[in-house]
């Protein structure tokens, strides 16, 4: 289970080895090694298994993992995107991994392929039963282990930063991929974006700050809901950190704007990646210093301040709950959660 | 100066009234208003006026301000890039500032103009002697009062993202700029990037984890130098956040990447907007459970722990220090002076 201030999607547990990115003889040897792991992506969604083989009689989902064997031909097509991922975080090595010349045992390499060749096709690779791509990224990506989801979480947002970058965004030329996928070069040699170090080049990710508004009473906090949101839901306000804005800024500006609520003390909790498609989620405990609520209703349908009772009710899921908040595996659910841990008598 | 956890170029003077963005009749209303404020940017450069006349005789730098009547020509031209900075967050309103409709007095609006005319005929635009379009934003946008720092920051990361996506990542078509300057739209009617919401379209900050990491011993701390630093300078380390990644796993990455060190728990302090182009810097203090030092040449020429009290002469700048640090405008020096504060006896 989850360490207090760990997120899903925060688990690291490979080693991302970035010094072996520029390392071509490394990388290739990798990729035709027996033991090393391949996982699958069409259209941003990993290939997974579902079962319901759970204690909790909960449907587990796990990542499809290939050989070599399997994926040879894939990576040979013109449109497949390859990344490496890192090597396994191991203590003990096991006896079938690979030895180099001086009888060192080396961890299990991970790639992660995206491949748009036809969907039931690639599912015929796999040799288990009842496996698919998920649709629903943001509900259908919660359900792997705290391992896997991170792991899913670097193969995804960099593989969606690939599908969204694929031209210079200086000049408009194609690019190609380098640096085992960490890195997209401008093809046209007079591009101003060779000269020099240039983010445009580098996988994004875009800073988001989520937040906890206390009441200046400390016994209420500030909730909202998109229109989007399921019926009932309610959760942290959130928004894009802008050019030039600090965390603690961001906070104020983006309450102020969806709530019209005026923001005092900031103060960091922890923070999540979320890769739909490839955000850092900054959040923050933030103190209200007024009380009156005026919702932005192009992004918020409704903001209300609720009691700590109708909280704790909630996150128990008690008889009948005033309204639910996200899933565990979301940090506005973790920031509720440390809340009501923080001050309550309980 | 600075409060406590308030670095250089966070300041935020203006308020940028996003919900305006989109409202092109009061854009255009505010563009022509006499009392707005305009900063004209060459080559990223803001244009400044640097006089000798500071209290300690040190140069301060001020920012060349425009009315609308200086720069209406400029704003005709098809190069011209020009982005809504927002208004003053002004208490008292002036006399002289504008009346709305039911007599309520506006702030001055600010907005930056980027443009590629010839940086001579452009300073002849100002009344002011000794104006210039500075050529090292490193040491020279250093210079200004946290006021001005401030809207520095927020304009020039912003133009320095318009100077870098004029053409759609996703399709290479060229954009179009949107909503006071915080949107490109692709100009290709059939891209996808126009299909619901995307990051390519809004302005890019990339996330850099910068930290002092602190010995298992608590009375050193570690600090590197890259071969393009002045001699004699060490400073924290740093590095990009990966996507997947959260702030604490990417120091702990980037601390063992470049120097060998092994760091347990890390600590959010502060952070900073750092607009060369556009990083936003998050400072972490961390601490080392591994004391052994091997540097990533490529990246560090040199990591060394420095024992607290060669750290606090080199602040005190002492007779011969053994070293020198960042200038006090950098988030590196206060996360120094952060530790030296936080458990010294001084
Ligand atoms: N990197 C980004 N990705 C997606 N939307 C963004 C981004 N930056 C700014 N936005 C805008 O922010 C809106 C969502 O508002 P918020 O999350 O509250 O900042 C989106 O509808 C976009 O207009
Ligand atoms: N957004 C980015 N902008 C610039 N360089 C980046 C970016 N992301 C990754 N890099 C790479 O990171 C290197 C600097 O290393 P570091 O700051 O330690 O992560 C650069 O030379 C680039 O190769
Ligand atoms: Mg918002
Ligand atoms: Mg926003
Ligand atoms: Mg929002
Ligand atoms: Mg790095
Ligand atoms: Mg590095
Ligand atoms: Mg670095
Ligand atoms: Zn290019
Ligand atoms: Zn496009």
């Amino acid at each position: 289970d989850l360490n207090q201030h760990e997120n899903y999607f925060n688990r690291e547990t490979l080693d991302r080895l970035a010094v072996k990115r520029t390392d071509k003889v490394w990388l290739e040897a990798k990729q035709n090694n027996p033991d090393t792991v391949y996982l699958l992506f069409s259209n941003l969604s990993p290939m997974v298994n579902s079962s319901q083989e759970d204690d909790n009689a909960r449907v587990e989902t796990k990542l499809c993992r290939f050989r070599y064997e399997a994926v040879k031909e894939l990576l040979e097509k013109p449109a497949t995107v390859l990344i490496f991922l890192g090597v396994e975080k191991r203590k003990k090595p096991s006896s079938s991994s690979s030895k180099t010349e001086d009888g060192v045992q080396e961890p299990p390499a991970w790639f992660a392929i995206s491949t748009n060749e036809d969907p039931a096709a690639l599912l015929k690779l796999c040799r288990e039963k009842n496996c698919s791509f998920p649709k629903l990224p943001n509900r259908d990506l919660l359900k792997f282990s705290e391992e896997e989801a991170g792991v899913v979480a670097q193969a995804r947002s960099t593989l969606a930063w690939h599908d969204r970058y694929s031209f210079c965004p200086t000049c408009g030329s194609s690019t190609k991929l380098e640096e085992g996928g960490y890195k997209r070069s401008c093809l046209n040699s007079d591009c101003r974006s060779l000269k020099g170090v240039h983010s445009t080049c580098y996988p994004q990710v875009c800073p988001v700050v989520i937040m906890l508004v206390i009441h200046p009473d400390g016994n209420q906090c500030l909730l909202g809901r998109k229109k989007i949101f399921p019926a009932g839901m309610f959760s942290c306000l959130a928004g894009f950190i802008e050019p030039g804005e600090a965390i603690e800024e961001a906070v104020r500006r983006e309450v102020e704007e969806e709530s019209g609520v005026k923001v005092g003390p900031v103060q960091y909790v922890s923070c999540q990646p979320w890769p739909m498609p490839s955000n850092l989620m900054i959040g923050c405990m933030a103190v209200a210093i007024s009380t009156d609520i005026k919702v932005d209703e192009n992004e918020i349908e409704e903001a209300r301040w609720f009691p700590r009772q109708q909280v704790i009710d909630s996150l128990c899921r008690g008889a009948s709950p005033a309204f639910f908040v996200p899933p565990r595996q979301t940090i506005a659910h973790q920031l509720i959660k440390h809340w009501i841990g923080m001050n309550s008598n309980l």
